[in-house]
């Protein structure tokens, strides 16, 4: 018997900073199929990353951001705005819209329901702070949610089980859920963002490569041909095709149905 | 068959905004049997209020607090807080605590799920704002949860389906869950507070009525007997019992264990 269909589908910050788009964005994801031409259900998930609010309030309520390489480093206060506006603002905006559109939406923190339990970062050199890596994921959690016609709507947030949440990277996140669901469904991993996919030539926005396999992969990386802030999405991304997820779509967006068609954005696969 | 029991233990602000307090309270809640002598299956649901932390960043932030018979009128800059605060802040900080405890808590909004669909209140002479006044809750959702394992810990947050969070009363809310829910389980609502129940004399924190009934309540009412910011409360309770709620409990939520059991507290039958 076929695996039922699961979409983890990331959604980024410059989309939530933006309501008309996010607009758009949430009527495709609500009106995504159902059910397969051959009656496979086909489920959905949506993480969510952070967006500019959580830098604004940090601006108003005095609390200075601090990042080390590309990463926020998440003191005491910052979790708590974080907490606030990721687990709390954000998420609830998405449901609430999403309640609206007929999706039965339901927000996550991965505290709640245990669902993704990670640990503070260890690293030598740097202290990231209240900054998570995941160790597991609760299937079991997400198979009863699904299941029983609800959307998981998850917020970029873990904990560590000791009663400290964990801010966590939204990519990651929706990876480790993408891989860990693979056990049970036929997952495709969607990155949505505002290009059309993985372009040939940077400044092409009609240079979209349609398929990348690991080989053609590891040539086009060799020869420079991948921009170099999409290496690490797209080396992760292999990693998960590796480690048990179908598909993983890069696109834009307002491509939402196309994207899970095959007929926009870039498609990797083993 | 026996249903199986529920109890819906509302904490107020009080005890949220005392981090000690609360985390002696959130033991307790943790550790409550799950279990009845005769093999009856307990479960339990948390739904707390907001405390100052709203009012706080609403300062913080520049956002007047305009309140009108008690109630906060929820303009939508205090919308937002509330999410941030309520749906995010608090609530997840009760779920990531109890997470600690080894209980399994998932926290809700009214959104979420649709567990709490409600109504922007209508009131010819006084605008309100975002507030809701609840019109139905989602038995089913509660039902799949609490079966699993989970622990719903519920914000004071409701939605309209309209794409609108609404502001609502905790212990309103509490209220018609225990209400809706009896339809499923035989319910105890419990209001914990900082008293150790409905005193017979207001000065004597020794003298609880340990148990009331309508009739009882009736004359004490008409005598003068029962503190003014207790009757509406009361009154509520007792409406609840009519409604289908097995039993209201009031009292210190430091007692939670004893309140369930009935040797503290003020508890109201039919």
């Amino acid at each position: 018997m076929n695996k039922p269909l699961l979409h983890i589908i990331k959604v980024g910050g410059h989309l939530i900073d933006d309501q008309q788009r996010l607009a758009v964005f949430l009527n495709l994801f609500a009106t995504l199929p159902s059910v397969t031409n051959t009656g496979t259900p086909i489920y959905k998930l949506l993480v969510h990353g952070g967006g500019k609010m959580a830098t604004q309030l940090s601006e108003q309520l005095g609390v200075s951001a601090q990042m080390v390489e590309g990463r926020r480093i998440t003191d005491s206060e910052t979790l708590k705005i974080v907490t606030m506006v990721y687990g709390g603002y954000l998420n609830k905006q998405l449901v609430v819209q999403l309640q609206q559109l007929g999706c039965n939406a339901l927000g996550l923190t991965g505290a709640d329901g245990n669902s993704v339990l990670a640990h503070k970062r260890v690293n030598a050199s740097i202290d990231y702070g209240w900054v998570g890596d995941i160790d597991q994921v609760n299937n079991s959690l997400f198979k009863t949610m699904i299941e029983a016609g609800i959307t998981p709507v998850v917020a970029p947030l873990t904990h560590d089980h000791k009663g400290h949440l964990l801010n966590t990277n939204a990519d990651t996140l929706a990876q480790e859920l993408a891989v860990s669901l693979s056990s049970l469904y036929t997952t495709s991993l969607l990155f949505t963002f505002e290009k059309e996919g993985v372009l040939a030539e940077l400044s092409q926005e009609d240079s979209v490569l349609s398929n990348i396999k690991p080989e053609e992969y590891h040539n086009l990386k060799a020869a420079g041909k991948i921009f170099a802030g999409m290496v690490p999405k797209l080396d992760n991304a292999f990693k998960a095709l590796e480690a048990g997820v179908n598909k993983v779509v890069i696109g834009k967006a307002e491509k939402l149905h196309e994207l899970i068609q095959g007929i926009a954005g870039t498609t990797l696969t083993k």
